[in-house]
């Protein structure tokens, strides 16, 4: 058998082929995203969606000059191959390989980078403004999921190019779901629409018969009369004719020339279009097909059964603030779990099946989650908003302007906090002390471990006041499970060792790395005391201080952005105390995006790792040593 | 003439009154409202828009029981006359006084505390659903105008509202503006609903309508034919309707009783409604209808004839932004002007008229302005999207994820950083050093006056990644503006005064406080050095460095929340440099929201003049003189 896909080296390739051999070539990218998916891990469910869209955009579209915008980005592994990157594709989100989103940086084919949902609109709009200032002719396309278009800032940026007429092609990927299966009236709306028989008339048509029937006639009168009868029928694309988008569809959207009609229809039409394209999730890959949700990003899995390669070992952070939070909830009837679109990457599905009148999804739409948190709990609700720690730089104004301002008690469980690993520079939730530290009213907290996160939940659903819970992607450590929670007093951290050279000030996962070098350094003759800080607001101040005047030396640990982070605020301290002759370093990241890879790779990179923390903690004593030295010299002097 | 207002001590006391004494109420209200804020400034115009509509609303509801909520909240002042607050009217905005926005801490019938926009409904819906988890029944009420409706995050609440059937309440109190006239597709569509002269028939007549054609009627079959073609004709309300919204209105807003009527009708109807309430926008006082959009937000004004008392002398920030940016634009074609519904809050209405191709105001949609604009300098443009301080918060995810992980050139002008002064709390703009600091590849900058202003425009829309330029409101310092811009180089710091004793490291309109400080303090014998910062990012370390390690002695000062502020920037800068024994003292806001007030007022409360400036470093001058001795004494033990 011929590989058609092996000579597609740019997507103008596409254009000889036959609607046969398009098809063929399809089944092929089905295959090869397959194989690869199921030895790297990644989005496969959303990628089987769109195979036959993609080549229909590509017939339809030039890349290289059309701008074609993916929103969210996780479904762009059919594009990827189609412009020429098939040779890479097995590095895909490994470690210096290709992204698993589209990035300007790897192909001039990607126009824009995405990662979170429903910004798409607002770049094509942005893209195509610029075309029309500019005098340019080229069409601008954003392809759109049903899921991201309950996102608000998607209705924003409709609103706006409705209102200003420009030419702008919004390609809605409807495959009923987002993540998980869609809610809100919208998605009903959209249901509504795919199950109305009399799609296929056009605008022009519609104008037409109109012409037809004679003025004056009865008819039309009684139909007037009838209107506002009439609003309860359904009338297809009505909600986006009245944005200002022309409606064009639905149309099948595993029917390539089907597709590829409607679309070549989108570009002629004036002003902004919506092209309503009908996919399923997991398309061709039965697993996929019948667990869309497990499929949507998954790990290595066996291609023959579909069965996920287990890690095995010790249980996810997710899954133990699941667990916890049903625990809770058993105790406390006003405890409310919510999630923005991510039941099960969150955790929450046992609460909802344990508690369905407690626990809200409220679609992609983290905004509204935040405030409609706060919202509950003025009326004395514990509200637990699970969203990653990524999603919530959504939401940071509700955060503080309707929950903190107010001094609600809303919990953050902010999962994903951290180096996420694959998914890369979009997902990194490794900004959240910095955004959320200098908001009055907030406490901020980390576990050590698993078991330390259940009882910080414990803390967080007590607290009278805004309370985020932050913790890492992937397995804990493994430590046993205490049945009973308690509350951690606010504020105090944990002595885990003592020592007199040095103190390691870590928070969340990187207690166990100080930990382990803490271990490494007394080999070496230095003893290091090791604190979990537990909080990173409010500091334990009185603990820190009295451990940085008796070592001297603190160095502080944290898996986030150095810039206004958890050492930043060791730092703001110990200035403020004016502790004599303290010297800090502060171990983190960067200022810089972290690219995507292993988190365990990424970790060794940046140093976070336990043998990082000694080989810094070696390297400064030195410089420490120099700087005491002049010191002593100057005091004398 | 009797006054009916002063007997209103709590809405109960509306109960008794008849139509026409609640219309008599009506003008004594907009008196009332007039006089005060003709002296104290305010949000006149909104208010006078809604006073038959709030007294509609206190008829229908029991706010002591019932929840209403305010989105943004400046149109709350006809509720606090009502809820016992008339005698402290006087005090609207006033340091010490009631503020100008709901505040629970205030009154029970403040149910929740808004100022930006768009948020109510997602409030709304939370109390709803904790009312009938508690089941209870009372109502729940979002007033929300029809430009706060352009914000994504009100779509979002409204898509999860009408998925979830929930009893609410919206009232949609459009008067075809936000501050300016309203822009958006939803607008046309609102203006479409308005002049329909069929809105009366309520859901319960049609569906009677539709029972009473017998079936099989050929009429039907014919209707059934033409349905696509009528989705061209108005049908009002469809548009909420399919967002599972039952729709009534529009009603007159300034006729009470209709308005009760349809507010009765809503209580008594299943599942979320949308009320339609048409209502002008300074109603009752000319020079306010005839300028709805200069009195909207107001300083103290002559009632006679409508005309402000302008302040004089210099020229405030917003001005010479706006006169700058129109300069920069006639040289350079790539600029473009992006607001998001403040034309002539931001200063751009001059922008807007000269270059009506280059300007868009996106209306109260920030997230899709700061992703528009991206997508614009994607294609080689030099968007410049002036936000509020306090806005942008509401894009944080868009300014990490869209603009500064691509690094795009997107120029925000940050209006109003610092203390705003009488809208309090939710609109200071004092934590955007602290979420802008941590993103990579940003540049933050601060002029120390008006003539710096130009030249840092012109040096943000120069530089080849984003710049945010932070700008206090109000007047300039009224330094005269050069006629040419010049750019200041990326990170140089500038040294006004020379000194040895102590380092004032001052950003933005300190910076003319540390130069008054230095002055008195040297004629107390202590010689100051004065640094204008200009950038928070990237710091001017060489520069700071050096001053810090001649004065051993640094102060960092700053209108800006100290946590993760810009002195905690100079700490972080000094640490890492480990230089020996000098101290830090970071002057600043403290960790707690700030209450409304003068300007002036809050800056002395919080140290931020020359004098608090003085104070603090004598004060802290002792500290510092024990911590050395102590060193000195243990260098040498």
């Amino acid at each position: 058998m011929t590989s058609l896909l092996k000579n597609i080296y740019s997507p103008q390739d596409l254009q000889n082929l036959s609607l046969k051999q398009l098809e063929e070539l399809a089944a092929e990218i089905r295959q090869r995203i397959i194989e690869t998916v199921s030895v790297t891990g990644g989005h496969l469910a959303p990628n089987l969606g769109v195979v036959e869209l993609t080549l229909a955009l590509h017939r339809v579209f030039n890349s290289a000059v059309d701008r074609i915008i993916w929103d969210v980005g996780h479904q762009s592994y059919v594009h990827k191959l189609l412009t020429g990157r098939q040779n890479r594709f097995a590095s895909l989100r490994q470690y210096g390989g290709i992204s698993g989103f589209p990035k300007p940086a790897e192909s001039i084919h990607d126009a824009f980078a995405t990662g979170h949902s429903s910004t798409s609109v607002s770049a094509a709009l942005g893209m195509a403004l610029a075309r029309d200032l500019n005098g340019a002719t080229y069409d601008v396309v954003a392809v759109i999921g049903d899921g991201s278009l309950t996102g608000g800032m998607a209705f924003e940026a409709m609103n706006h190019a409705g209102h200003l007429k420009t030419n702008v092609i919004v390609v809605l990927n409807d495959n009923e779901m987002s993540i998980a299966p869609n809610v809100g009236a919208l998605s009903g709306y959209l249901s509504r629409l795919r199950t109305d028989p009399k799609y296929s008339k056009s605008k022009d048509e519609i104008a037409e018969l109109l012409q037809k029937l004679p003025h004056g006639n009865k008819l039309l009168k009684v139909v007037d009369r009838l209107k506002d009868s009439l609003k309860y029928l359904v009338v297809p694309g009505m909600l986006f004719e009245e944005l200002g988008f022309t409606y064009l569809g639905p149309v099948d959207g595993h029917d390539i020339k089907a597709v590829m009609t409607l679309l070549q229809q989108a570009k002629s039409v004036n002003g902004p279009v919506l092209v309503h394209v009908l996919t399923r999730k997991g398309k061709g890959y039965w697993p996929a097909e019948e667990n869309p949700d497990r499929f949507h990003g998954v790990g290595p899995f066996d291609v023959a059964t579909g069965r996920v390669k287990k890690a095995g070992g010790a249980p996810s952070y997710t899954e133990v603030f699941g667990q916890t939070l049903v625990k809770l909830a058993r105790q406390d009837s006003k405890i409310i779990g919510i999630t923005a679109a991510m039941p099960s990457g969150t955790g929450l599905q046992d609460f909802a099946r344990e508690f369905p009148r407690r626990y809200f999804d409220v679609g992609i739409a983290e905004q509204h989650a935040v405030t409609m948190a706060a919202g509950l709990a003025t009326a004395g609700y514990r509200p637990v908003a699970a969203i990653y720690s990524t999603f919530l730089q959504r939401a940071y104004d509700q955060v503080l302007h309707d929950v903190c301002l107010q001094n609600l008690p809303v919990t953050f469980a902010l999962d994903r906090g951290g180096l996420v690993g694959d998914d890369g520079p979009t997902h990194h939730g490794v900004f959240d002390i910095a955004y959320l530290r200098h908001i009055p009213n907030m406490v901020i907290m980390s576990p050590k471990d698993e078991n330390e996160l259940q009882h910080m939940l414990k803390t967080a659903v007590t607290h009278n006041g805004p309370v985020a819970v932050r913790y890492p992607r992937g397995q804990g450590l493994g430590v046993p499970l205490d049945q009973e929670m308690h509350c951690l007093p606010i504020g105090r951290a944990e002595v885990l060792r003592d020592g007199s050279d040095l103190l390691l000030l870590a928070v969340g996962n990187m207690v166990a790395e100080a930990m382990a070098a803490a271990e490494e350094l007394s080999r070496q003759g230095i003893t290091a005391a090791v604190i979990n800080a537990r909080y990173v607001k409010p500091l334990d101040e009185e603990l820190i201080l009295a451990y940085a005047g008796k070592t001297k030396n603190v160095i502080t640990i944290e898996e986030h952005v150095l810039m206004g982070g958890f050492g930043s605020a060791v730092v703001e301290l110990l200035q403020q105390a004016g502790l004599p002759d303290v010297q800090v370093k502060r171990i983190g990241l960067p200022d810089e995006f972290v690219e995507h890879g292993k988190q365990s790779l990424l970790r060794q990179q940046y140093g976070l790792t336990a043998e990082g923390i000694v080989e810094a903690a070696l390297a400064w004593g030195k410089d420490v040593k120099k700087v005491r030295k002049l010191k002593a010299i100057r005091a004398k002097g």
